[in-house]
């Protein structure tokens, strides 16, 4: 169970449920892909485990992948360290940082190594370059290319055709879904398959959140879309997430949201700026700010509930040193940690939202990941802007190809 | 050398001139502890490398701190990955996250480990559970502590008391030292020498940039720093920080300038918003909303300019993909990307600055570190608050214990 508490006023149905009707009309166009990967993606998971049955040798993988192309699964691999059903050990290269390809490189052999290259286009000059890289160091021949690498890519793409061309093992996404919403599709499927994490869950736990906004009509999620858009001063949306797993989600968060919700309409600049804490840890570097800095800002606090595998602070009694978290679970400190920085925000008047997580396992990460999707889908509705696309970047990398080509 | 370079307009120095100066009282005044640390930490250096002098069996550091008692070593040790002179590693502890508790100890054995608890009060709560769940994990009596634990704290804090009690080393942070302007103070000097850093040389760095600031009078942090505070619209700042050595250096920027920064003044609520990222990466992510979400934001560029130890990526020509950065040093594309997103922001007319660093030694990160310390300073004398409290935060802390107590 995921529990979403709002701690501000709620909208009447009457002014949100227009909203609804239209998110819904976007599912059935068909046009949005990730919508529908709850189901499609079912195959994947077997065409995955079929792929890496018998290679027993290989222990690590490799994932190249920018943005949108490794954020999701970089985010799953934090929150479920408990759930690997094997040994194998994932490597992410999301840079062209010298340090961190250094770094993969003294801890992988290649005969032991599966890299996957992941670009939606092929035209990913960091993945194509790391890839080149990689080539480069292990000495390896056009040949013997498809003994170590896989593609994960959109059909008909740059990267596919070289696949083809070089025997190399494509797995696809769909054209229909962008990078930052496409943890469910292959880029996310393959991976987790590979690392022996429980996709089945995932894609289960994504499901029930599908079914909770548009059948069951849970509303939270509009809710809190309708009073982020609508709200005069906050334009900063913090989530403050309860535990040092949250670290790569909350990398996930910042990319969904900014590049989703900030957009040019016409001369109209529109945009929500994510913020994403680690609690009980940002207690001691963000809180004053966002406690005694202007109210411009929303807060979602996120936990876990479950407790049972943390570790009870002894009873031990100093002369001097205090004493009030003895025979406390250091979990349940975490989460009175939580509560406590949360009242405070509330009783300083700040909207705030809590998202408690039953426990953190492959299904509830699904529905969490699912629950920001369509949050993000039903805030650009409501802010009349296109959550799918990224025209913004497109300078950049003009600019970029005219300083390589000088 | 560390160049700073400002696209925005510079105001007259008539009107910052007295900026200067007042900062230049508040040295004379020796209230503020931290600007005198670049002369008198260079004896803490000899005293932490005493200690562990003849102590080889140690081979983990394990540093338990939150906020500025952990930060700025975590920046440091990220940023000088090449720069150790001894094979101790460094554990860092800033989260009552059992996750990140349980990962240490299966890394650690007691016998190698030496453990740091730092808190300037030694009321730090998560601080204080941690260091008793060591204790019980580990089966230590009270006499055997002194074996295993060093405190660093102020002189007379509770820590304090309960060291010379239980015969445990202290070294000392200055009472005017506040946590977040604390790296060159014992709580950086100490673990830093420990692991092996050129901490001379990281003092001698900070002291460059002081003199620049107070005997060369350079002006670009006065600038900067007027800029930001007289912005109208732009209440955010963001660090974009080119190589994945810098992600402990970011949260270290944002505790900083967030709990510098955002504070009450009578009814009105005073902030800038620090926000930081990684660039090429992020560029994939939050670069989208800075190029078309609201112009709310200026933006730091902050790049290495010595690529001497990057690879070459191969001039290796496929059929379909691309081939435009062939033949071109990895960390040289790295930065042609850090130009080209910095020009595209340029020409929408965002306020833009660059801190170029010669090379990523101790040295040049000392200077920087001074060099934000120095700027928050000045920050706040612009916008009329105090940088050095945080009572923000203390409501919080008061309803955590109502909620243990209950």
């Amino acid at each position: 169970m995921l529990n979403n508490t709002l701690f501000f006023k709620k909208s009447t149905l009457y002014t949100i449920s227009s909203y609804a009707n239209r998110i819904n009309d976007e599912v059935k166009s068909g046009d949005i892909g990730y919508y529908h990967l709850i189901d499609t993606s079912l195959g994947l998971i077997n065409e995955s485990l079929s792929f890496i049955l018998n290679k027993d040798h290989i222990k690590n993988i490799v994932l190249v992948g920018m943005g949108g192309s490794s954020c999701g699964v970089k985010a799953l691999h934090g929150m479920l360290f408990n759930e690997k059903s094997n040994q194998r050990k994932l490597f992410i290269l999301d840079n062209t940082s010298t340090h961190s390809f250094n770094t993969v490189l003294q801890e992988i052999t290649l005969k032991e190594s599966l890299f996957l290259i992941i670009s939606k286009t092929g035209n990913t000059i960091e993945v194509i370059s790391l890839f080149k890289l990689f080539i480069d160091h292990f000495k390896l021949s056009m040949q013997e290319l498809k003994k170590y690498f896989v593609f994960i890519t959109d059909k008909d793409s740059k990267l596919h055709q070289e696949g083809q061309d070089l025997g190399i093992k494509c797995f696809f996404i769909p054209a229909n879904v962008g990078g930052r919403f496409s943890i469910l599709s292959a880029v996310g499927v393959v991976p987790l398959c590979f690392c022996g994490y429980n996709v089945k869950a995932l894609l289960e736990g994504a499901k029930a959140c599908f079914e909770d906004f548009f059948i069951h009509k849970k509303d939270e999620i509009l809710q809190k879309a309708y009073h982020y858009c609508t709200h005069k001063n906050a334009n900063m949306n913090i989530l403050f997430s309860y535990s040092d797993a949250f670290k790569g989600f909350n990398e996930w968060y910042i990319q969904l949201i900014a590049e989703s919700l900030g957009k040019k309409q016409g001369y109209k600049r529109i945009g929500l700026t994510p913020i994403a804490l680690i609690g009980a840890r940002d207690q001691h570097s963000f809180l004053q700010l966002i406690m005694d800095g202007p109210k411009n800002k929303t807060v979602t606090f996120l936990k876990i509930k479950d407790s049972q595998k943390a570790p009870i602070i002894p009873d031990i009694h100093f002369k001097f040193l205090d004493s009030f978290s003895n025979k406390i679970n250091l979990h349940e400190l975490l989460n009175a940690q939580c509560d406590a920085t949360m009242h405070a925000l509330i009783a300083e008047n700040l909207s705030v939202d809590l998202i408690e997580l039953e426990k953190l396992d492959a299904w509830h990460a699904g529905y969490l990941m699912y629950y920001y999707e369509l949050f993000t889908s039903t805030c650009a509705m409501m802010l009349g802007i296109n959550a799918y696309d990224q025209p913004g970047v497109e300078v950049g990398k003009l600019i970029l190809k005219n300083i390589l080509n000088s």
